[in-house]
């Protein structure tokens, strides 16, 4: 009994995850009327007995993508993607010299595909990728991102994410929103990596989209792309992508570009407490500077116009944004576990129960606490250097929905079998077995 | 600490909420060989290291409505909706007498309308719709559900769902799975009562849709409707709409027709482990008898034929379910809180959270314990016909994230204000204040 007393006051004792949640938010911000309108925002839409209190279910924020979470310059991630494809497949397709937007993609001369972008990417991707189902598809976009490298920072595409804007989707979560993207981009292309890289799932992204045929190929069901495009989000498509795919109006917004300006109005406009923002890229040295009229996609002028009448808050980059992009992989040498607070994105492979929060503090010295997403836990944690082991670790003894005690089961059986971890440079922390194998995915805690 | 003690004492010695919840699954179905598998299947997928366990992420099934989950006799409610709205705006539209399908349908000539179902509900609500805003269609649903009742049975459409397949989604939802429609019917018709018929969010309701405009009418954002059809999600529609919309392929798929089979191939075929399921009218007595020549849509004869070698369950209506309907509110007099479980669906009009479990039980005469979300309770209840009075209920102390803790704050406050309570008959549990405002909405647990 003595035993149950002490996990009691344990219990009591420990300060909840969530209470010191907010010490230190948007850490790459800096701080002035952008960051705090922010901050803001959330405060009053989830503190109990305010005025404009939203219901969790009502907590829906839409993030454009290009431009707005990632750079779309020199060009367009996706269109580089096709470009990349069409110089892969076209010594088997000698037909495509017939073809002027083709030929002049593989000659590299930009300018001609610059005309009309999303004609030029349509046309593109309706030479590489018709016929081939989403399957094949999903596994060339996989094949790209693992081995492409963006021009001018020498990085995989998806390594440069707009730090910033990570964290306003990280923060947004952490207070129950539901984050989406919807963007211009092809939902299919963004699908493949837009969990692994904003935690974002399938279901919350929209995009653009072409027409898809269901077969039966040999006895396997599959859906085969269709040359064309059915449905472009972009501009006025926006708002009717979002309540085709939601359902419900969001309260937040975020764009970069006039393509977003029907998205922000239909967030903000005669509605209250509501909230948008636009970033605006004014930083040449560490990313671009861009609005009237840009070498890429993203023209702003109208929703950059209306932002002061609509209450919009406009981020200037180079001013509000302490790091542009997340910290390289180089960095790991001086990263350490002290101190730090994680939350598991994945277990085992088999992911986590969205609003199960499985944590994990090095609080102390050798010691680390945690949520299992039912009950805490505590226990000693040997650290030398790259090595790791943690435990015996002793928890309370609640129980929970079966769900939530699936993961718990998962998650202290991971724990007991890690031996070693590294960062992957993203605030990731890997934990791994004795086979170096991942056995938990975490995403480091602002606080 | 003594009072602590009998706390942790409590915490550690009740059973958990769910590890009670299978005793007796889907009460509504005889035992037999549809039962069976749909409990082996939720059992092996669920069940933590079986072979065939899969992530809650990966737990989607997928509904067909009319006819799966509502009867579809003897015109798809939809068509009802649009032959009640076409009659009620007919006096100020003298030009609808040239519309040969528009004056077949107000002179209640269904033949005509029968010749094509899907054309003759677009003429129709391309008549009667075109050009109002998504909420102004909305509302118009809103006010023909609150009225209308169906000829037969002499009920409010949503009042008539199959209670053996509401009973079959809520046992997936308790086993971790999201549950989706996927329907012929109209996406925007159907979002509008899924929610409160179904438990379904408007973000898991896929279904037709026609084309909307984003326009802004005297500076208020609206969406309006325009005439045509976009999508009909229909036979070979299905697999590209879930695909869309979810972007994961479902585990299971529950049906009636042949515009189901393409859906029910895409999640079963060459894929384990997966489930289809074919409901086969076969009980004109309560419900209708049609397969091969219906009177109404839902002609089954492929999916059918083919249900064996794919091993389809297909369920016989007559045989497999002991009820057809939900009891009505007629019979709230025979009902009692004696023994029964409920779990929160909505708290003082603010929802609840997805996966956070309040529950409340009435566990021993004049006594409840229940689960905040959070934390367990416990307390005496004072019961005298319709009046009740909770509390004052003893609490765990866990702290949690503050998303659940506003639901615990929530829940907590509501059930101290609760002075009456009725039932809706549809398994239904209000709690009324001293005003008789609901303060919150439980459904019944089967258990």
């Amino acid at each position: 009994m003595i035993g149950s007393v002490r996990r009691l006051a344990a219990v009591i004792g420990l300060l909840a995850v969530s209470a010191v949640a907010d010490a230190q938010p948007l850490p790459s911000w800096n701080d002035g009327p952008a960051k705090q309108a922010i901050v803001d925002f959330v405060a009053k839409v989830t503190t109990e007995d305010s005025p404009d209190f939203l219901a969790p279910q009502d907590r829906i924020a839409v993030f454009d993508n290009d431009g707005t979470l990632w750079p779309e310059n020199p060009l367009p991630f996706q269109l580089m993607f096709a470009l990349d494809e069409l110089r892969r497949l076209a010594p088997d397709h000698p037909q495509w010299k017939q073809n002027p937007v083709i030929q002049a993609a593989l000659d590299g001369d930009v300018a001609v595909l610059k005309k009309d972008l999303k004609k030029s990417l349509s046309e593109i991707l309706k030479e590489t990728h018709a016929g081939t189902t989403v399957d094949e598809f999903d596994q060339r976009v996989r094949d790209w991102l693992s081995t492409a490298r963006h021009p001018r920072f020498d990085r995989p595409y998806n390594g440069l994410t707009y730090l910033p804007m990570q964290e306003v989707l990280a923060y947004l979560r952490e207070h129950g929103f539901r984050t989406y993207i919807v963007s211009g981009g092809g939902k299919d292309f963004m699908r493949v990596w837009a969990e692994d890289t904003y935690g974002i799932p399938p279901e919350q992204v929209i995009g653009s989209m072409g027409p898809l045929q269901f077969e039966i190929r040999d006895g396997v069901p599959v859906l085969a792309r269709q040359a064309g495009i059915d449905f472009i989000d972009d501009k006025e498509g926006k708002p009717v992508a979002i309540h085709r795919s939601i359902g419900r109006r969001p309260v937040a917004a975020f764009g970069n570009s006039d393509g977003d300006l029907a998205m922000l109005q239909w967030t903000t406009m005669t509605r209250s407490p509501s909230f948008g923002l636009i970033v605006h890229h004014t930083d040449p040295e560490r990313e671009y500077a861009y609005d009237r009229d840009p070498a890429s996609s993203g023209k702003l002028v109208t929703a950059l116009e209306q932002s002061e009448q609509q209450g919009w808050v406009v981020v200037d980059m180079k001013r509000d944004w302490k790091t542009v992009f997340e910290t390289t992989a180089a960095s790991d040498g001086d990263m350490s576990l002290d101190a730090t607070n994680w939350i598991a994105e994945d277990i085992g492979g088999r992911g986590v129960v969205d609003i199960a929060q499985s944590t994990l503090s090095f609080d102390q010295p050798n010691h680390v606490t945690g949520n299992t997403a039912v009950n805490r836990f505590s226990g000693p944690a040997k650290i030398d250097g790259r090595s790791l082991q943690l435990g015996p670790l002793a928890t309370t003894r609640r129980a929970g929905p079966p769900a939530l005690m699936d993961q718990e089961n998962r998650f202290l059986k991971a724990l007991s079998a890690v031996r070693s971890y590294r960062f992957d440079g993203q605030r990731k922390l890997l934990l791994l077995d004795e086979q170096g194998q991942v056995l938990v995915k975490l995403a480091q805690l602002d606080r």
